[in-house]
């Protein structure tokens, strides 16, 4: 399930920068830790429904477009 | 957040009683607690986005389809 924490934290590197926004902006507005802003992007952690919505929140997008379909992760 | 949780329970709890499985076939099929799947039904728990998808794939759905639109969380 490493691939999934990778698709995800690709994602929402995508998303973010397609807002303009840091790591550091990210982690600022949605209250999650610098550092673990970086591990989730980088696919270190398997994050909780809870913080993809802080996430997405911020990014301005439904959580559901920063999940790979299904068929991508169990082939 | 505990409005999120009880969504996404509802969620998989409907989808769930659709594809007519009992929550011990839930858990047997996604190898999660069976008294870990009433918690999450019921929106205790706060789940990862992996076990979404473990659900997600014993219930023949996309996770997204598990998850409410942001709106309906942070109103």
């Amino acid at each position: 399930m490493d691939q999934l924490a990778k698709a995800v934290g690709e994602r929402i590197r995508h998303r973010r920068k397609a807002r303009g926004l840091s790591q550091d902006n990210l982690a600022l507005l949605s209250g999650i830790d610098r550092s673990y802003v970086g591990r989730i992007e980088r696919g270190e952690v398997n994050i909780t429904v809870e913080k993809l919505y802080l996430i997405a929140r911020v990014l301005a997008c439904e959580p559901a477009t920063l999940l790979p379909e299904i068929q991508d992760i169990f082939k």
